[in-house]
């Protein structure tokens, strides 16, 4: 197992230096050492999220099978559906070409948006439109997942 | 139409004043001008590759039908496929939750991988493994298309 060795001093959100798996360790993360992690239906194949990961929550992600990310406005790592319940159990992890961007294939535990829509993707641009108009569907209301 | 204000002073790449549709007022370009792009092909649902967009490229991609994006590393804007022919003719434009992430649905021509695969995630992660496995179907050969 390959050592990490982050090409910055002192990054933002510093990760473990945890043994990485040598497929994963020419990952190119950001200067903040985050990584675009986007999150598809594995069966549909509806894109359902992006988030951000850094290598502790990619770590997190593969030992425990559910996505895990950083998040940049609260500063720490979360697991997704932590609060709600609304898991995704990982099905597959693909890297792009550049190795700076992951796509994360999941089944996804209840919905995915935390506005109540099973994708984030749920408003649509429309050519001369005042308004993005609501595409996707509901499947829980907010306020009695998460309280008020 | 809505006059863009940015909210930083100088952005690395400052997209030009234009109007922006009001629909996409709200979209959140992170502190150097950009947002991430998911492009996904709208007939099988395969996620092609992602790349960052910015207000110019969104602009474009709007008036033209095809996509545009912002590179990083060259510093300017780019159709995709002007090398390749490869473009990607727009079927739809959604916009996530918080807005700072766009997907959108295209047919794409060709393929959208320089490496020459239909997608750009087209390696995967495998547990027990010394390497990630290519899983993607190669579409063409680069040296044919780009040239040496």
């Amino acid at each position: 197992m390959a050592i990490l060795r982050l090409p910055f001093d002192k990054p933002p959100h510093p990760p473990k230096t945890i043994p990485m798996d040598p497929q994963l360790a020419q990952l190119k993360f950001d200067a903040n050492g985050l990584i675009p992690a986007i999150i598809q239906d594995a069966k549909s194949g509806e894109v359902l999220m992006m988030a951000w990961m850094n290598r502790d929550s990619l770590d997190k992600t593969i030992q425990t099978g559910k996505t895990h990310f950083f998040s940049r406005s609260r500063g720490k790592l979360w697991l997704k559906g932590e609060s709600s319940g609304h898991v995704q159990n990982v099905k597959s992890i693909a890297v792009d070409c550049d190795q700076d961007v992951l796509l994360v294939r999941v089944e996804q535990v209840g919905a995915a948006c935390h506005e109540g829509f099973y994708s984030c993707f749920f408003r649509e641009f429309q050519k001369d439109s005042q308004q993005l108009k609501v595409v996707g569907k509901k499947i829980f209301e907010p306020e009695k997942v998460y309280g008020k």
